[in-house]
């Protein structure tokens, strides 16, 4: 059976402002030393486990052309444009449908494009184990991630002891609060939710039947007019009408028969990048725990991240823990405790209506 | 008697850097709200006790044409433009020697160029009272300042109980280590020097007889050419081989007989603007003690100090106790704590060799 991938990048990264653009969001930048894109690093880390021409690409309408620069030898047909972004129930879907129509009932793998891995081989082993089972017991696999501190921007997944390397999934949790986050990071039972899942086009297509009908609706008039003449414009008309609905809510959390879903702890080192302060595990570092990058003098700083060109100076002197990203037209600075709230400053933005800075 | 003004205009203001630099020190920049540049700010507050054609400013030769452009009322046989930077002895001796020549013997004030008042109206008065005791008792006056707190960047006056409001000096120190500023300011008896003096030409220039013979030998020369094509050539010959020293170390420190050295303490609101932190004092300041210059994007920080222009975007979360001064091609970020330290960046700057950000 065929196994095709899909990476998901619509998102806008906004909690990587001031890089992070509408015009070019997180996905679409370098953030690593080695100056390939998060893009480009997805891709090039699933290379082993799908052929390039199986590799598939749903992002918004609007940064198709980035996508089809930075993964020159994707075919065009594979990059998916959104019209709207609807999150990522309709993106699974939109992307199950197409892959169903081109190559019949198929194992799809589905990714974040915005995340960071330190060992690709064992990525791909691991996400050859979960195509395995997802073909051979027509299961619903995700990939968990093995806490490391009690977060509660995640989703969880609360697993059946038994299993070998593949585990039941008991439940899937929406993100905790604090206690109940601290309470599944002590016990050992939850896996972080990593955002990536294998099963077949089948499998999810009937689920989606089930729990979003009229998803469905919408998902078949698009896949009949998949290369054809009319598909932009039933794109154009369908999606919008989609509701915004995250996989995880729309379809994982509401299926009652578990006995088919698993999940795959992946050892492979995983960052999903979420905000600046998560660079410092990705940055060289000196030996007072600074992260610079740019043209910078540092005078008796500690603990701070920068990030700069190689043109505009930045001086910085007794600092501790703080934040910089200096681009073109905008300068951050922020307290590390804060970077969520690098949102905040996006938000304002959009409400004072400084596009220019969006 | 004449009463002529010397604006000291040669320094360099690094602690302001990045937006004083060697092209364009401090004193040629706005810090206030009210778009006036600290010169034009110390001319417009002398207007009142000086003619126009009787105010002289003794600049390095790179910034006459910066004196001209911000002062174009000055007559330009007035801007004396020294060759190189000797402190503020030669500086004083020059403009007084000028002086004496054009005016034969006459009561000169000097003053810095990058300070700070808050009532030019007090100032006046208290200039005034110094020029009189100047002329009528050939005295050297200084211009001293009530402590605030001890500071350890500042000389000190100690002066004597008696003397209505113009009081002995008993002795002049140099900068004090903390103990002894500590000690001072709890004292009562001592008066930060402002730098600012006021004498006849005659006065000051026979104290420069005594103390700095050598010094005065140039001068001589220098009176000899002025207003005759030999002038700049005689400039060129004779300021290189100056020493460099200050007024208060050359000369006020070292009068034995102080029975004609007066202070008269300035109640006028003086500021002498020595790094980005003394701006708090002038800028105006918002419920949380922020003062916010430029297009920032404030996000729950409190007591920072932002000066930005107003295109790029500054946004700041989540910060305390910081200064920020953005420019074209430099940006600072400093904790209060460390705004002497400025000085160290410009250090490492020329130690490494970027002329383009000095």
């Amino acid at each position: 059976m065929k196994t095709a991938a899909v990476i998901m990048a619509g998102g806008k990264g906004e909690r990587f402002w001031p890089t992070s653009r509408e015009k070019r969001p997180k996905q679409f930048h370098s953030l690593t030393a080695d100056g390939k894109t998060l893009l480009q690093l997805t891709k090039e880390r699933i290379g082993d486990i799908a052929q390039t021409e199986d590799i598939f690409v749903v992002t918004n309408r609007k940064y198709a052309e980035l996508v089809r620069e930075q993964l020159p030898d994707i075919p065009v047909e594979n990059i998916l444009a959104e019209p709207v972004d609807r999150n990522t129930a309709p993106c699974v879907g939109f992307a199950a449908s197409v892959i169903e129509k081109k190559y019949g009932d198929a194992v799809m793998m589905a990714f974040p494009s915005d995340h960071l891995i330190k060992s690709n081989t064992l990525f791909r082993d691991t996400l050859k184990d979960a195509v395995d089972v997802a073909e051979t017991r027509d299961a619903l696999v995700t990939i968990g991630i093995m806490p490391v501190y009690p977060e509660t921007g995640y989703g969880y997944i609360h697993f059946s002891k038994n299993g070998g390397n593949i585990y039941k999934v008991l439940e899937f949790i929406e993100k905790p609060d604090f206690d109940k986050a601290k309470e599944y990071f002590d016990s050992g039972e939850y896996l972080w939710n990593s955002g990536m899942f294998v099963w077949k086009t089948s499998v999810i297509l009937n689920e989606m039947q089930k729990f979003m009908p009229v998803l469905m609706e919408g998902l078949e008039r698009i896949k009949h007019s998949y290369r054809t003449e009319a598909f932009d414009r039933v794109l154009e008309t369908v999606y919008p009408v989609f509701k915004s609905q995250s996989i995880d809510y729309g379809i994982m959390e509401k299926i009652t028969n578990l006995n088919k879903v698993y999940t795959i702890p992946g050892s492979f080192g995983w960052n999903d990048v979420g905000n600046w302060l998560s660079l410092e595990r990705v940055r060289p570092i000196d030996k007072n725990n600074n992260a610079l990058q740019g043209n910078v003098v540092n005078i008796d700083c500690r603990d701070i991240l920068v990030r700069g060109n190689e043109k505009r100076l930045i001086a910085l002197v007794g600092l501790e823990s703080i934040v910089v990203v200096d681009t073109d037209d905008a300068l951050l600075i922020c307290n590390k405790e804060n970077t969520q709230d690098v949102k905040r400053v996006v938000e304002f933005l959009k409400i004072h209506n400084k596009k220019e800075f969006l």
